[in-house]
């Protein structure tokens, strides 16, 4: 018997991220459920997007423009540079509210065991970005993970000679979080970095 | 700021059972870096799907070709008529391999809280199925749930004057299961329903 077009359909399905073999299984039956008003939606979606979506070539984010949005809004403050590893973590940024600089998406992090050299990320770009004069700070906001704080030392003595203020995100607890369910690592930061009430 | 192609398919994304926002974000990344390996393929996928899928017109199935290629098996049985709420059932039923007679598709439970009677399933047509000389066993394979087993006591009642044989799916442990896990309701049934060895 040839492979159905749902089992086809399961098939793709189970390979996005969060999605198994029963998930999709439950997905695929919602969509036939719904052809018109999500099934066809989502086809034309996926096809628009492929279509239009592309990298930003000054910072990297993803946009249906290009400079993407961010790089062209003159509102924007084009004095502070905010380096993330990825297009998630700039979204992420952007959801806060809280930076209202330019942004520049590295691609990854440095990462010996997977074979990712600084040739491999957009640092050459970064450097050239934050020789511009009208740079005044570079945040470093990687993950503060091993491979994130590896590529921040990095980024660091790269970035030094230049005439920029760096600065990277604070570590602490985070806001709504409980004492009792943090990891010792975040506590002694936390700890070590308090600040007078 | 109108809403970029992007944004419109984290939007249709959520909408899938198992997405949140948050992964729904996460697929999407993913999607636009697979363009060609998955994005696109998906959006074929859904297309085709959406165009050839069809709805069994005797057992309600979901397939391409209608009747579905379970009910046009000459190699299948028959006489034996499995009783399932919806395709997903019938699907675990077919991931078992344990069963190689036909199916009949419900569309559902009765369900006198969400206003479900008996004209919204496809009971007159089980009915009428069920009447066939050649089916000599009816099995309900309904789920263990309030909803589930007041179907198959209104179906046990429907089909009761017919000459089929009535069976229902054994309660027990579940293979693999520990006890120390299951519900009093389980172990209560499968201590009654012991079998010698």
């Amino acid at each position: 018997m040839s492979v159905s077009e749902i089992e086809r359909l399961i098939q793709v399905l189970a390979k996005l991220p969060g999605l198994g073999p029963r998930s999709a299984r439950r997905a695929a039956l919602h969509l036939i459920k719904r052809r018109d008003s999500l099934m066809l939606p989502l086809a034309e979606a996926l096809e628009r997007a492929a279509r239009s979506v592309q990298t930003c070539r000054i910072c990297g984010n993803l946009d249906d423009v290009n400079p993407c949005s961010i790089c062209t809004d003159v509102r924007r403050d084009s004095s502070i540079l905010c380096v993330v590893e990825e297009v998630a973590d700039l979204w992420a940024l952007e959801r806060s509210g809280a930076f209202k600089g330019r942004y520049h998406v590295l691609g990854g992090t440095l990462s010996a065991i997977d074979g990712v050299g600084p040739e491999s990320l957009s640092i050459a770009a970064l450097v050239e970005r934050a020789g511009d004069p009208a740079v005044e700070e570079v945040i470093l906001a990687l993950g503060a993970t091993v491979d994130g704080q590896t590529t921040a030392h990095y980024l660091t003595d790269r970035l030094n000679g230049l005439a920029v203020k760096l600065t990277r995100l604070a570590h602490g607890v985070p806001v709504g979080g409980e004492l009792d369910y943090l990891d010792d690592g975040t506590l002694a930061t936390a700890l070590s970095a308090r600040r007078p009430l």
